[in-house]
């Protein structure tokens, strides 16, 4: 939903060139309900409304933009202006919305910023999208542990407005090894005795990450430590950079949202429903639609080889839908649950033995309560007793079925290096489904060929 | 995977006695990593571990046990100690826990606290599951607008092991009414000026949650914002308490983990899959696939209306699962897309004319590939031309009837004040089959009857 409210307004005062008015909106609300009111204006007018305002109310604003918004304005509008805000943007940000821009205007604004800028961004986007190096910022407060906590506190009443965090003060020796952290709790806490060195003070126990690690990895380990920060390293122990708690909040969100689709088999939106273009939605779903169809024709063409025995006993066929969901609706409920333990790391590959006898073993008893149901279904239709029998034995063997397939489809996933939640529910089901059929149409013929 | 790395050192210092050496266990390591060497110990063997410790560093292991255990530990271990450790406790975590426990014990437990804390917990605990109220903290830093920086950071000093954080210093009037919030950022930046007011420092724009409103509602705020923690406040604007990133990250992770389970159509767990009893699991995705159940012998007795037409044209039957997950496939994805843009606000229930074009649309594109598909298949599995048509008109329909029903059922419960996420994938496509079996036989007879 678009605010409205104040668009007419806003027009009317970039009309009139009402500097003042201007300059009031930018500073009046806080920056973030300042970007919601600004949502509907174009590219242009944002921009021109912004250059009322002062460079850091700026870029406060610009930051609370949506992420296309900001492309818009970085694609269209002065790169003098532009560069001389992207210097100011938070480091891990601005690498963000760069590294979706045309990359001729990129060369461009990169050769106007300052050359620490230019290389502090050039350094950051090296690292390969999901990985803790893509989340992580280069502003992080650096002492040495010679340090006494009235130059540290010095130090970072100095540096305060431009750090991304000041909250964690990590320690590190000449060569840029981790040592220890100091927090700005302890820190504080220690103003008393100012003369004290940071290096009784500090915390050698420190949680890290490397650079290379995955993103999940690092928002396993930030949820579980409750840290505001979490400092990245490489492989022989150097800082980088440190991510900090909305990062990994931001992260969190876009996993549990592709998660979310992957499982619906969409494939993840870059941005929200109603702004993704109807053409890229359809594309996203339709992919996934002809693999499902290709599984459902599977499915069709494995019915087609029993219809000598469906024209014979035609009283099966209304049950097809009852046996082949009741297969993929317990295929979709494992896949579920074992890609939902595998990314929050309470269940790795090296489990699935103990997994397959609980999924084996649910099947049996999710499986006889669902046959015994069934069998009741059958014989209130006013089927006989020993032709009933062939739902209830059916139904037993296609829920283990789908337990069993829709616990190992993921495992084998991840274990070949692939991503399980690529295991959507309609995908289990599809595939359940003809073993569905098969198992269904084998048991009748088996049970009633004798009859 | 429980670490079963140290447990037998750890066993034979308990049995030995070996103080010292437990003690170093306890220090040696982050309290988190010595958390997860102890997963595998009794809680009677876990707290005798703990008794070697200092309080405080009890306390920080405990806080990284798991849940169960904890549990276990505050119902069998000697009371007076377990006082102790509850007094020293984050508030919020401890009112977690003592919730879960039996009435009696907290009672007891209850009674052997400090009367501020026993209040402390009693006032946190009246808030409903789901709420601001329930996620949030006393423990956070509040000082009058009249004091000075030095002042408030030797008020920090003073309560810095004591605070949840000290990261924003809360402003309050003498009727405890928010009126603004310093960050310690800018204390510190401000520490070359010690004389200066709060009042002149503080940012009064301050975003705020109201106690009732909905933790996903905390959610979307604090990610947007990128808070480390956001004031929570009653509707005389007056500060309750506050809750911080780390419970925010909590919360989502737990939003996250049980929105997957419904869409997979379980119910969600409370604990992790491998220490979840088998017995619960089949409880919470039994329901769910006795509800499905009758959704498919509601698509079995409409098939059964129709078994004369489908004796005439057996050919149909293979067909069927085709068509039923074309239109469930569909349907999934829309709830899924809707369900997740309605729980991070993206779209509202208001918003219901726009997406029903779009979904509109979009089903009759994506209608008209599958038709195309299903076209083709038909003639190349030897139909006629005039038969096969029933396949592709029958697809068309069935994928706008799945786009439109598994996008409105979600804003449909939205609206009656139910949890869209109730509306799984396997349910929409449970619904949408039976649509599925109606509109495919009726297409069928309007086309064959007349050849």
């Amino acid at each position: 939903m678009v605010n409205t409210l104040y668009l007419p307004e806003i027009r009317e005062m970039l009309q009139d060139g009402e500097s003042k008015q201007l300059l009031e909106f930018c500073t009046a609300l806080h920056p973030a309900r300042t970007a919601e009111f600004m949502e509907g204006l174009s590219a242009d007018e944002s921009w021109q409304v912004l250059m009322h305002a002062d460079l850091a109310t700026r870029v406060e604003i610009f930051s609370y933009f949506e992420h296309d918004k900001q492309l818009d304005i970085l694609s269209t509008q002065n790169r003098d202006q532009l560069a001389e805000l992207i210097g100011q943007v938070a480091a891990d940000d601005r690498v963000d919305v760069l590294d979706a821009l045309d990359e001729e205007i990129v060369k461009d604004l990169l050769s106007r910023l300052h050359i620490d800028d230019r290389r502090d961004i050039l350094r950051l986007s090296q690292y390969p999208e999901g990985t803790a190096g893509s989340m992580m910022t280069s502003q992080f407060a650096q002492v040495h542990a010679s340090c006494t906590v009235r130059q540290a506190l010095e130090e970072l009443s100095r540096q305060a407005e431009e750090l991304e965090t000041i909250y964690y003060l990590y320690i590190i020796d000449d060569d840029d090894h981790l040592q220890g952290v100091v927090s700005a709790r302890r820190l504080v806490a220690s103003m008393t005795r100012p003369d004290r060195k940071l290096s009784d003070l500090m915390e050698t126990k420190v949680m890290s990450v490397n650079v290379a690690e995955d993103q999940e990895e690092v928002i396993n380990r930030v949820a579980k430590l409750d840290l505001l920060a979490i400092p990245v390293v490489d492989d022989q122990y150097r800082v980088l950079g440190i991510i900090t708690h909305d990062d990994v909040i931001d992260a969190m969100r876009e996993v549990a949202t592709e998660d979310a689709h992957r499982a619906g088999a969409v494939n993840p939106l870059e941005d929200s429903y109603l702004k993704t273009a109807i053409f890229t939605l359809c594309w996203k779903r339709g992919i996934w639609l002809v693999v499902l169809f290709f599984f459902a024709q599977l499915t069709a063409l494995a019915l087609s080889r029993y219809d000598a025995e469906l024209a014979m006993f035609a009283w099966l066929i209304p049950f097809i839908p009852l046996v082949t969901s009741s297969g993929g609706n317990t295929g979709s409920q494992s896949a579920t649950l074992i890609i939902t333990a595998l990314s929050q790391g309470h269940v790795t590959v090296r489990d699935w033995r103990r997994i397959a006898f609980r999924e084996l073993l649910m099947g049996v008893i999710l499986g006889s309560v669902l046959g015994a149901i069934g069998y009741m279904v059958a014989l209130v239709w006013g089927h006989d007793s020993a032709s009933a029998t062939v739902i209830p034995i059916t139904l037993l063997f296609v829920v283990v079925a789908g337990t069993i397939t829709g616990s190992a489809l993921p495992l084998i996933f991840k274990r070949i290096g692939w991503d399980p939640a690529l295991m959507s529910n309609p995908l289990v089901a599809g595939i359940v489904d003809i073993l569905g059929i098969v198992i269904y149409l084998n048991v009748a013929i088996l049970l009633l060929a004798k009859t």
